[in-house]
């Protein structure tokens, strides 16, 4: 048994913290201002939460208002968790000149002491995080963000759509999207098959569900699509081997196959993933546990080139666009 | 970088350790004599080494003339590799009176240092493991052992094949059978990316040969099917997540599925074939290295339902019959 670390239940269930700066944006005084140029978004490629965020940015075009910074892949072996800026020069990222994801915290919050995560909202002026909050800032992107969009953006969250979405979004969220975890981060047997369970049970479901629609709302991409993707993305080069999730790849079920490729190649996904990251990361440097070592080689597989074949989703929609326009 | 145990080499290969007890079976003065209930053969069912020579074993009736002794997938914590008779009542073979497979080879070899392996052949009289070599075990079976096959036993190794099927055996063993081993005690990046690539092109040119044979010879099984057959067994459940052999699933070829699950479902193939020791030995208690800490969850998957669907490779043949009768 290993040593048991936080966000572990005694049941052995993983149970993730919750977010620490979730002021939302919006224009009354309580809240975030939006403005273009104010915030940095941090983020890491092999991170599914952070990059939802950065599909969104990228799909709306927020990318002049928003600037971005990645940290690396790798967790650095500091006797903590954190993130490290080691991609850039000097191990330092050159807007906001730290060198932890974990100094934007505690300049926010010298009490901080819970996990450092991206994505995060800084403050480039301040250097502070002001907002984590990866369960919400697609949403604020979508919405408060508007007068900050590219001309023509498409609409993730339409009105109509909204509540319809929450509720698949909060599905997606605690069996899907941290269904993978919880099987990954299981301390225990039983707390790792019933999320296994839960996991495969609603991806049937929304294998069967995909049959008719081409996405999960029918015709056009919307935010839960945006959620289900980072998840699905990662499945057969990550999760499958390194979170025991393997009953089934994503490549064996028919409609979330042709989905998923379908998303990739839509601008805005594929050419945010970055497979060496995820691999590396989930493969050779995740962990909630600083004490756990780490293994030394990388898996070669899954065949890349798999994602760039034909999906044929169209004939579903029978559309060729897969965004709406509202504007 | 974990520290090297015995049998990987300086630049981090694994080499696996030569047989001590290669004595051959047959009716010269200085060879094993054959004779029924001399023997007592030690097999675990995860082990693919062993599992070979069981399906040998019982496709040729040999069944009355060796008893069989098992020991649990799961090494015992002793500080040493091993093997245990923990099925078995008290922990003890009921006719070996042993506890551990290492007693049998110091009762032959009191200096003996390396791992205690299966499959052995124990002479019961003396309680001395007489023969250890897997590579020519199934041979001596198929051979030597040929006055007490059943009546009408199929031949295996049928004299105008033999080498050829000695030639593929060589093959076979060094990029599949001990090529996944490879992959998966690899120490060092370089090293596991070169037996993965040897592996998946054989594994690639095997799934052409299957093309227009059903068997590696054939119309025929063969010592070859038998040897290839243990390993991609195997595969799905236990190499391609635990031994990073993550390129494709056996269950992605389509001529290497179905020609598992021919085998898998003909007498003495798919009967001793124990998918739950196998998890369990490859997820939970693989290790040439005492000192590794071990997991504690059991993947879930894959879905063993799809063994027993129908694989239509009669139609490859034409004939409904899988053995070669010349008795």
């Amino acid at each position: 048994m290993r040593n048991k670390p936080k966000e572990i239940s005694k049941e052995g269930s993983f149970v993730r913290q919750t977010n620490r700066f979730i002021t939302p944006f919006g224009n009354s005084p309580n809240e975030l201002p939006i403005e273009a140029g104010k915030y940095r978004l941090i983020w890491c490629a092999a991170c599914p939460w952070a990059h939802r965020t950065v599909i969104v940015r990228n799909v709306l075009g927020l990318d002049d208002a928003i600037s971005l910074g990645m940290v690396s892949p790798m967790r650095p072996r500091v006797g903590r968790v954190d993130w490290e800026f080691a991609l850039d020069e000097g191990n330092v990222d050159p807007i906001l000149g730290v060198r932890y994801v974990s100094e934007l915290y505690l300049a926010a919050d010298t009490e901080y002491t819970g996990r450092p995560t991206v994505p995060v909202m800084v403050d480039i002026a301040t250097k502070k995080a002001v907002n984590n909050d990866y369960f919400k800032l697609t949403n604020y992107f979508e919405t408060v963000w508007g007068p900050l969009h590219k001309e023509n953006a498409p609409n993730l969250y339409p009105d109509h759509l909204q509540q319809d979405i929450d509720k698949m979004n909060e599905v997606i969220f605690h069996e899907v999207n941290n269904g993978v975890y919880k099987c990954g981060f299981a301390h225990f047997q039983e707390a790792y098959e019933l999320a296994y369970d839960t996991l495969f049970a609603r991806l049937d479901q929304l294998e069967e569900h995909l049959t008719t629609r081409r996405f999960l709302f029918g015709d056009y991409i919307t935010d839960s699509d945006v959620r289900l993707y980072t998840t699905l993305v990662r499945f057969d080069a990550a999760y499958y081997t390194a979170f025991n999730t393997n009953r089934t790849l994503i490549s064996e079920f028919p409609n979330l196959w042709g989905y998923v490729r379908d998303l990739y190649q839509t601008p805005g996904f594929g050419d945010t993933t970055d497979f060496d990251s995820i691999k590396r990361h989930y493969h050779l440097s995740i962990t909630i546990n600083p004490e756990k070592g780490e293994p030394s080689i990388l898996p070669k597989g899954p065949d890349e080139s798999k994602w760039v074949t034909s999906h044929n989703r169209e004939s579903v929609s029978g559309k060729e666009e897969k965004f709406l326009y509202t504007k």
